[in-house]
């Protein structure tokens, strides 16, 4: 009985911090566009929940997991708040750094989550891990279109989406094999953000367009 | 018998005058971007009925409010080729600025409406007010996505979102108060509306960035 | 049952011809937007299925056609990554040119479907026209925006949503008379994609801005 507790407090803590991650990520970007407060919140918050809401509209679930859990949507405003009187200039550079730890993390939580939500709704395998993506990867995305820009995941040359795309088809593997019930999700969590961490640290870069 | 449809008839005036006040800030702003006529008429479209749109969306809430009532898209589709002919150049600046009043009151008046519809689903308090805004905000953050501009509610340091906040939290709180069945949303529209007036008149600026 | 059946390959074959032409207009928008392999992938598939999958939202439609068909998702990643591999700038305009003639098809085709959905969901005439409209032109809308640019259908003083407007009320009118069943489809198809043609050989512009 406390095994189980214990995983679920823990899969919370990294929610949470994956979470402000991906909201801070808004913040920073917001700041550098200039935005006013309003830019600020509405940047960090489509950051932040972007991805999943996108998801929950595509497989039609409802109510969106900011309504059914509030408290993330205080927590969202207070960051942003408590952002635009504290973070300064010198300290976006440090911050981006410091984030690339639950960002990685979030990224493969966020995926292992869309994978599982398209999984019980008995979807084909690709669609799956489609959704996985997306709720990994579109958050970034839309704050970039809000922001004007053309979003980093499709342009940076670096593995992103890519890693939530094998950490997905790893979680399905695992699903139609004999393992416990927590390994799949955990496989993609490990995966995704096991693959971000070496390609970050080794700096691999995607395939790009042959010039001739 | 009399007051209710007089009511009800002046909230449709102010609704038919707030929803072309929005449509005819798209048509500006397409003119801007030289847009041709196809891209008038969408960008009216989307700056009109966005909001509420996307309201829907998350809401789960169909038909749209422009299905039900299509004669406001014929209204829209007319006025966008209307403003083709008939607008020049040195009548856009007239018409932003006689544009100021409808719009102030179209702000509450979505706003109102959306924080009415989420608060019959029963969604907790700080969402209702969410959706107000993005009623009264979106139509315009979609508006300048699709012009390829970051969205004005979000860079132009302005109070505009944040008058519908507080409109809404004024609206929720009317509600759980032994007032009559019209007062939230009649409060809503009453603060939005007049903050936004004493904010434009009095140059109100949102806190910013701190430089250093 | 030999004709019906004849009809429904037609159709299908054109509808993949269409749906891969949409799909290399988005991957030739990412080229030259020098997007990674990645961003080749996210728009070549919004360009596809956008306009699809928008109306289908619209229209709370579940499931998507591409979860319904997950086949074309794996043709448009295929596409994609070969077009990576062999696409070389100069066969870009080559390309283009070519693509003509099945986004033409698939313009109109794209525009009978979406009329047809509506219609079979008893919408007043506008909204399905609208949702004809939506289905052939929000996949390049939806592209462009993803790329930073304004949506080449709103600005491009060529008609292209227009014709699929026109196409749209074809449809309808075939409808109220009695035609047989496949003829509102039909010459939805074919006004649309003749019109397109006619627009693209005679050079026909779209209604401007009058500058004084």
């Amino acid at each position: 009985m406390d095994t189980p507790h214990i995983i679920d407090t823990a899969r919370q803590v990294l929610e949470i911090a994956a979470t402000i991650a991906f909201a801070l990520s808004g913040v920073i970007k917001a700041a550098h566009k200039k935005l006013d407060v309003v830019g600020v919140c509405v940047v960090a918050f489509v950051a932040a929940f972007g991805g999943g809401t996108l998801r929950d509209l595509l497989l039609d679930q409802r109510p969106f997991f900011w309504v059914r859990q509030e408290t993330f949507v205080w927590v969202i405003l207070g960051i942003s708040l408590l952002a635009i009187v504290f973070l300064r200039q010198r300290h976006f550079a440090l911050t981006e750094r410091a984030m690339l730890w639950p960002d990685m993390l979030g990224l493969g939580l966020f995926a292992a989550v869309g994978v599982d939500m398209a999984a019980e709704q008995g979807l084909p395998a690709l669609i799956c891990v489609m959704m996985g993506v997306i709720t990994g990867v579109f958050g970034g995305v839309l704050r970039d279109v809000m922001c004007g820009e053309i979003p980093q995941a499709f342009r940076d040359h670096q593995p992103y989406a890519v890693c939530a795309f094998v950490g997905g088809w790893v979680d399905l593997l695992l699903r139609s094999s004999p393992v416990p019930e927590m390994a799949p999700m955990l496989g993609c969590v490990l995966v995704t953000a096991g693959l971000r961490a070496i390609a970050l640290w080794r700096h691999w870069r995607l395939p790009s367009w042959r010039v001739e």
